[in-house]
């Protein structure tokens, strides 16, 4: 584990606290659909992912999913450890969405750099920057956006993702990505269908259209 | 203007770090209804309440509002000042509610005194995992609640702020707090007063059943 190729203040730092980092940071591999943080985990601490790609998505007290956003590789997690900065009020769920590596800080490890060097906190600060704006991207879409051009526009991500316009995802695992329920999804990936927009097998997503989805995610204003 | 009582982190400032905010806060005043800042702004810098009540919120492409949150004395808004941190990618529009004043920090003062001082940069972390933690806050309630408790939470949310059960607030406005159409609030309004909830007058809505605005608020899961 080469924390150094992945922590883009590295080079600021002491070698006293490049010691620490060296000796608290623990690798920790999740398979393909294991929970990596959960709200009721407490503190995980920051999540470097080194290989892979994890799933952060909010889970509402009746059980209701939206994704938030995708950590790949040398991406990093704050907030599976929200007691590393003050009002963090907030919980996250993460899972593996392929088998994956991740560096794992411990929170009062992070927390300490934190308090003594200013780049690491301004790192901190453009890491949850970066994330805000993110969910303020989603809430625009959740407020402005249809519900057909959001799916349109996740099918498409999806098959970037995976570099493949075979997808195998069920109406409920997309359902939870949309913050919807799986009925919905059920609904309008049968008009989509009816269009030729996409194909439907058991378990799969086949997309027909680029050229279609992309239009629909365009002008499908709410 | 007394600069040292409203920043927690004043007295962990250098003498020289102390005059630089000194010399180069400014005082601003906006009457209630004026724009603080705007997106086309730019960037306004650091904005510290220190008299008043403004109102930030996000402006869809279409002009669809949603209030984010509002600001009070003592309050500071980071969002004015998106040149201050790297990955801020969306805009807050903030307006005077109430007749206000505000001392502006220039972003590039901020900015440095961020660069320069680990207390500084964990302050504005910790402001914006508030911000954020509101957001999120919002965002479950957009998902999950029905739009008639959102507005039964909202008008006893605006009972508070006002001190009184009659609110001056038009139709026109409440949606745009609530990021939604003229016609759902009006739709709304008229079946809370058929349920002797509420009042309605011109431009007026009185409060009249505080424990029933409750119970929408608390059981109107979507």
């Amino acid at each position: 584990m080469v924390l150094g190729e992945y922590l883009p203040f590295w080079n600021k730092l002491t070698e006293k606290q490049r010691m620490l980092l060296k000796e608290k940071a623990r690798e920790a591999k999740f398979e393909k659909g294991m929970l990596v943080h959960g709200g009721a985990d407490g503190c995980s601490g920051l999540l470097l992912v080194t290989a892979g790609q994890l799933r952060v998505f909010m889970l509402s007290d009746e059980g209701r999913e939206l994704t938030l956003y995708r950590l790949l590789e040398r991406d990093i997690c704050l907030f599976s450890g929200p007691c590393m900065v003050k009002n963090i009020q907030f919980d996250v769920t993460v899972e593996a969405e392929q088998d994956s590596v991740v560096s794992v800080i411990p929170p009062e490890v992070y927390k300490t750099l934190m308090e003594q060097s200013a780049v690491v906190s301004n790192f901190t600060n453009e890491l949850m920057a970066s994330r805000f704006s993110d969910v303020m991207w989603l809430m625009d879409q959740v407020l402005n956006k249809k519900m057909d051009g959001r799916l349109a526009a996740f099918l498409l991500e999806e098959g970037r993702l995976n570099g493949s316009s075979e997808l195998s995802i069920t109406h409920e695992q997309i359902a939870h990505h949309l913050g919807t329920a799986r009925e919905v999804v059920t609904r309008l990936l049968r008009l989509f269908q009816a269009d030729h927009l996409v194909k439907l097998t058991r378990g799969n997503v086949e997309l027909l259209s680029e050229e279609g989805l992309e239009l629909l995610a365009a002008n499908s204003l709410r």
